[in-house]
């Protein structure tokens, strides 16, 4: 293969890492990186951990991890890639291979010639359809220089309450940045009826949302921003949303993003409806001398088969492999995306691969969900947290669709959402993860490792063995409507049983399940049941106890009392 | 289908949880778990953490994780389950359906009747083969009441040196138990030539091993003991080995285990050359009214096909839900297993599926083997350990075929783990692993997440772009042959160069990575060159450069001075 000049336009993730790739496959090519910020391969998500004071200074998001800075000198040198910062890609001349680009600082312009051209333009954040949007102290913090800025005015002092515009995942990692270290008395105003809207179903939003609020943060759902304006009172702005005015000295929005496509589209590259570049599995745009991947492009869903816009940043990095490989002249796909996420909010880690139920129940799938709560490690091991986990699957198919869970440890969640996502990639069956062969010893998992269970779980609802309903369903049926023929039996023992049942009355009766044996006629058959344990698993024992007595108006609660609590739907004793 | 009666031999992991299923399925059914040991369903993997003080109690070990005692009332009463301790089979009759059982205090015997069977009766500790093996304070520490006997020694103080027979995973976790909490002591002695075997190659041994003797315990490799003599001298036993006489107050046999098969071989059930009980996919053996799983039985393995002893407690839990299934008349299977382990060694994780590189090549695959060193969280994130992992795979077919690794963030090498084993239960390849989509957040991972730097890694290294040698090898080259026209290439700054430079001289040229370009004229052709960076990233890209270059000398070094550091092979600066 003869010589080829690559340019790449965007240095974010996705355009360093095809050009690094490239020039080890191909160390004789000629490989430039366009970039109109200063610097150039940054960790923007790092920003909330920079603004929280986690990540001391600003360079900590601009090094490898051998500590070197990721310069222009740094790229230059050791990766032999030619680096054009501070500069802008202003047109692309399909027909003529070439590219105009403008120096911010000086204005003057060039024209670039290329072989093959990689649109590595990322995306922008979304903005705030709202008059005063762009006052100062409205921020969207998404570049390094914005995450300086709102660091200084925390440091100095001059925040005293910030609004936060926004409760997916941006949202919540700048809402525990500013409120935990610095104290700034927050709100998060969201449009929609839960957080992390999409991401999330309403048991695990629940959850996430009530660590949200035991620290104080206040959580506006439903409520949209309709202005802001500036304040001549204590506050300098002033947040006017649907419902009420918020005053703030910080204002930070975070909508999302959405892709930046303006140089591919007026060269009449195909665009998707949901405005990102349309790729084949190369990463190849509709026109074949031109690679694109990352923020900007619009991925294939590999559980609904249909084309999405989702961009978590390291698909650039698995991308743009992809990217230089083909450049090279290789020939490698990358097939799709599942949907696989985290985040950490105050000391919560969520976590998330596949569809919601939501979600699958939109695209018309039989979808049933699974919630189960279990230790990450061995019971009787000192150290241990709670992993509340939902399973997502297809009642008809019997596949695995989605899961999605909180925990405390990170780690141990990541790691149990990792295993899943390699089984959804590979379109595996509730039978598949009951089998899961997964590492055991007492530090680091349960004997059945939740994963397993979860499975069990899933396939016991859909042949219909167990019969249960999620903490939101509980709080409908139970605490608003309330109505006479709803009880609860709390098959726990008594003393656990004892602050519920003096709260609730004979609408929570108690009977242990080891005695439940014995006291079958002490159960109304002309009401409803909602059998509660602590997590779910003697709950379910009692139901089939039940169900074998001719009870068929009985269902379980799904995780019990450790997922009401959780979820801030009931704390009682 | 009728009501029927089903004989469960053995109270383990296995039996109990095959009882408890089938009672949900089939509650009308009678269920008896006939069991030699006082106990129940106790964890015996926790006895490690029992006698180490991180369970205080061992009661701890006996429990549910609501708290409830796995006691006999408490099978009886919750799971409406019929248990006989203290009771041996002692003969099987499968004519009749009968097995014979003895009361264990009282001798009475008694013959119980079956439609179905189930054979759960585990494994039992490998004996050491030499005199002395039944002396007091040579034990084996399986049982609780062991466990009691050793815990009460330790505390006593009775116990100034142990010597641990066997460097297996029961046998380190023995070794940091009594070594750490209690101060003895403490060496290993092995047989075979590495910490770990069959379970990881030489270059993760060596970083187990290291982890070990860190700790103050000395390991003794390829020494195998000889006999055990009671001694009048300050300890009361005396350990023989191959090479040498070592004076001990405790001595802890731990030789992994063999399948206890003895009822099924005398009724003329077939036994497997290892050992094990054969059965089918549905778990049953050759007489089709009886069952087997857990520890007694031989799997299949997933990934070379054939037929393994291979026993992990989960395992017998999953099994167990099968085989209650298959009872009540469901039909589902159990594949196979691809051995998926972990332990924890002192402060180190170790953890592993699939094969290892020497067992992969054994199966006489086209083996290859990629160790990676790199962070478990962003390398920004201020909580970090980094994670050692191999990755093993087929040259021809570009399949994986297994990983292991260590890590001080157990959960963390865990969660890796079982997303590879995931894949590898799928017959996953290379390019899997690198695309699979992972979660990222910068405190639960980096943007180009262990797992799919591996894989990356492993792909050039069958590509041919990377050549590159194992801690071991370099240990073995540059060490221990130490020949002349072998030198090391280390790329890093000169600061982190210089101590290696001052050791070893014109051996060990520095020149750092970034101004590599401008020096190719320093670097000898007619020398083997070991090219050496901190974790094996820099050095790869030197590999390149050099390669382009025409140098036909030079392959990297696998982990880099993090491994050759954390394996204890080069200890300087």
């Amino acid at each position: 293969m003869a010589t080829e000049q690559v340019l790449i336009i965007g240095g974010g993730a996705l355009g360093p890492k095809v050009a690094c790739r490239l020039k080890r496959l191909r160390p004789d090519w000629e490989v430039t990186v366009v970039e109109q910020q200063e610097e150039i391969a940054c960790s923007i998500c790092g920003i909330p951990y920079y603004i929280s004071g986690d990540v001391a200074e600003i360079k900590g998001l601009m090094t490898a991890s051998f500590q070197m800075v990721r310069s222009r000198e740094f790229f230059e040198n050791a990766k032999d890639v030619r680096i054009r910062t501070k500069t802008r890609a202003i047109a692309l001349d399909r027909q003529s291979k070439q590219v105009r680009v403008r120096h911010m600082e000086t204005g003057a312009e060039e024209t670039l010639s290329y072989d093959k051209l990689v649109l590595a333009t990322g995306r922008r954040p979304r903005p705030l359809d709202a008059p005063g949007c762009d006052l100062p102290g409205v921020i969207s913090a998404t570049t390094l220089r914005q995450a300086e800025d709102v660091k200084q005015r925390l440091s100095k002092g001059d925040v005293a309450r910030a609004v936060i515009v926004g409760a997916g995942p941006r949202g919540l990692e700048m809402t525990a940045a500013v409120s935990d270290l610095w104290g700034v008395e927050t709100a998060v105003v969201e449009s929609g009826p839960q957080v992390l809207p999409d991401l999330v179903d309403l048991p695990v939003a629940r959850m996430v949302q009530q660590e949200v609020q035991s620290r104080g943060v206040q959580v506006f759902l439903n409520e949209s921003v309709r202005e802001i304006l500036t304040s001549s009172g204590e506050h300098s702005l002033e947040v006017v949303t649907s419902n009420q005015r918020l005053p703030a000295d910080l204002v930070i929005i975070a909508l999302g993003a959405e892709p930046r496509t303006e140089l591919g589209l007026s060269a009449g590259l195909v665009v998707s409806p949901s405005g990102g570049l349309i790729v084949n599995q190369r990463l190849q745009t509709s026109d074949p001398a031109i690679y694109a991947g990352g923020g900007c492009i619009e991925n294939f869903h590999l559980l609904t088969g249909k084309a999405t816009y989702f961009f978590e940043p390291s698909l650039a990095h698995r991308q743009g492999r992809v990217i230089g490989t083909n450049l090279s002249g290789g020939c490698v796909t990358f097939p799709g995306v599942i949907g696989s996420f985290t985040l950490k909010v105050f000391d919560l880690a969520v976590a998330g691969a596949g569809l919601t139920l939501g979600a699958a129940r939109r695209e018309g799938l039989a979808a049933e969900a699974a919630l189960v709560v279990q230790q990450d490690h061995a019971h009787f091991y000192p150290t241990q947290e709670l992993i509340y986990l939902q399973l997502v699957v297809d009642r008809n198919s019997k596949r695995l669709l989605g899961a999605q869970g909180v925990s405390p440890n990170g780690d141990a969640l990541v790691g149990r959402i990792n295993s899943i996502a390699a089984l959804l990639l590979h379109r595996g069956s509730i039978e598949d993860l009951a089998n899961l062969e997964v590492a055991y010893s007492p530090p680091y998992a349960t004997a059945l490792d939740i994963v397993n269970t979860v499975a069990n779980t899933a396939e016991n609802i859909i042949t219909g063995f167990n019969q249960s309903i999620s903490v939101a369903e509980f709080q409908h049926l139970f605490l608003e409507e309330a109505e006479d023929d709803v009880i609860c039996l709390d098959v726990r023992g008594a003393a656990n049983a004892a602050p519920f049942v003096a709260l609730f009355k004979e609408r929570w009766l108690n009977i242990p399940q080891e005695t439940l044996k014995h006291r079958f006629d002490e159960i109304p058959r002309d009401k409803r049941l909602i059998l509660i344990c602590n997590a779910g698993m003697r709950s379910y024992e009692a139901l089939r106890q039940l169900q074998t007595r001719g009870f068929d108006n009985a269902v379980g609660l799904q995780g019990g009392v450790a997922a009401l609590k959780k979820a801030g739907i009931l704390n009682v004793g």
